[in-house]
């Protein structure tokens, strides 16, 4: 097991990376814990649940939605909840954003902390305390920034897992790479094929080592002024293709990442022998890094972005495996540069 | 003008108590800003408005709802509100709760800041951090702790309060008096019948020297874990009370301390001679101290509120006037004092 321990704003946050769920009780303060997780989960895992009241949500991206929000929290005064009350989050990155957001909201703040059941909420969304929902096809327009107390990563959750959700997880595993770590890059080319067939010794050093690299970037800036945008890499082009609805979370960012490489080795950033690297690792790992979409309906899907501010957009490129860098682009040039690169945006349909 | 800074765990918070409202463009950061209030403050003071887009919600605790914060989102994105738009709360209270519920969690926080139009909210709402909404009769069942950059406390707004609104925001400014500055109490022996004619140099004293000792105690405990308890002194009872729907928060908050001074004296930590200056001093306010309710409707009221925990409750009570100190009680104790009070907590009609 490796436990590595961030110090947020509010307070610190302890992810233990190889710990069985079983273990939890060990983890939970004395008092009161509700459990929050969603339908599915709650199918596979319902005999290994602790035995706390349990609130199930729907699974998938359309229950992240206030309504949900709201039926928690009037669960939670049927359940006469106060504020001694543990919230214990179980599932993937909407349970987790959900179950922090209720946490972090009801009775203005509740102890909370996850047992994390995919890969990608593993490396990704157990760190860094952002929470909320989608509003009106926003992602993510309405919640806060606050850290969980811990989150189980436990490997045999990972067990039950879809392919396509291990290739999301990969995609964040390798913007961590990408972005802080080029000794971790070399790493996942060494053993792409083990890390896909998830095995355990592979997976978790890679989970640890994304979790520190998060963790790092977040701790210098958990509100996003600066530092943590590089935690965006990927994640412009990335949003604005998800919502087309043809790619999952991390196909979507893989051809962002693959997108955002090769607007570097433009920008004279990037040595072009890295951006190959990046697109034949991508590539071992089934991510996806070309996609057939307008440009200009990308660019349209940019300015709705909320990260948006007038005409320009802070956009994260590599200087080298392992170094990213916040420039500003604006939307013309990026418009440009899209209808330039047939070979990673395309404007017809796939060849 | 009296300028107080406050430090909150996130950013400071200034208080300007005596600023104009007409004053607010040079405290507003550059770029967009987007006001928050509600009809009753628009239809007086719609040619004091800034040029600024605004948002209008229902009068009263009516519309302190998660529909009206589900409305402001969508109007926020209507008007492509972003990460860089500026929340500006003009109103009393309510206004102050829901404008910083939805500036704390709309693209997870916005800057905002507050011009507080009651007396209430001068004092009391505009300090502290705590917002959020009620939910299901539950008051403020759900916010977040988040200090308003700025507060802007103009006089000039007092002037069209109702009378009823007026006794409100008094009974707080006694109950900062109680709870830290015997000073100020006595300030307001002196002069009552000032402060309810709300002669300024009278008010931007008591507003001041309120809004100094509320910042004290919140700047010593932000979330509640101890000190900062002292400030529901008189509320515990208060809330209960205002639940029936015959009392204003003013005035079941003044019974409320009318009981609290009775329960102290009982417990031997208040001099007699201390809560009858107490209940002169409240009854000179046009505040009541006494109610005619049914002592075990009004226990049972209190375990219903959020801030039970099991059979034992956290009850502020006075040592003297201005120092508060904080004890356990057992509901039934509570139980038993309450029906023993006829003067304060009445079983039967009023005589």
């Amino acid at each position: 097991m490796r436990i590595i321990e961030i110090q947020g704003s509010s307070q610190p946050s302890t992810i233990r990376v190889g710990e069985a769920f079983a273990n939890l009780p060990r983890h939970l303060p004395p008092g009161k814990a509700v459990v929050i997780t969603d339908e599915n989960v709650l199918r596979l895992y319902r005999d290994r649940m602790p035995a706390l009241p349990v609130l199930s949500i729907g699974s998938g991206e359309a229950f992240k939605t206030l309504e949900t929000v709201s039926d928690l929290y009037e669960a939670l005064v049927d359940l006469e909840a106060d504020r001694a009350t543990f919230i214990l989050g179980v599932g993937g990155g909407i349970v987790c954003d959900v179950a922090g957001f209720v946490a972090a909201t009801y009775l203005r703040g509740l102890r909370f902390g996850f047992a994390a059941t995919t890969l990608l909420a593993q490396v990704d969304a157990s760190v860094g305390g952002k929470n909320g929902v989608n509003l009106e096809g926003y992602k993510n327009l309405v919640g806060t920034i606050r850290q969980p107390e811990f989150v189980i990563c436990d490997p045999a959750f990972l067990e039950t897992l879809p392919e396509a959700e291990v290739v999301n997880g990969m995609a964040e595993i390798v913007k961590h790479g990408l972005i802080a770590d080029a000794g971790m890059f070399a790493f996942l080319e060494d053993h792409a094929s083990a890390a896909l067939r998830l095995e355990p010794a592979v997976v978790e050093r890679l989970v640890a080592e994304s979790v520190v690299i998060k963790a790092g970037v977040v701790g210098r800036d958990e509100v996003e002024a600066g530092e943590r945008r590089k935690l965006n890499f990927g994640h412009t082009v990335g949003h604005a293709l998800e919502k087309t609805g043809v790619f999952s979370h991390g196909e979507a960012v893989s051809i962002g990442m693959a997108f955002a490489s090769r607007v570097s080795v433009r920008r004279g950033l990037l040595p072009e022998e890295a951006h190959r690297r990046i697109l034949a690792l991508l590539s071992r790992l089934k991510l996806p890094v070309r996609a057939s979409v307008d440009p200009l309906r990308l660019v349209e899907a940019l300015r709705r972005d909320k990260k948006r501010r007038a005409n320009r957009i802070h956009f994260v490129l590599l200087e080298d495996i392992g170094r990213a860098v916040v420039q500003e682009i604006r939307m013309d040039e990026l418009e440009g540069m899209a209808a330039e690169f047939p070979d990673i945006l395309q404007t017809g349909p796939d060849p």
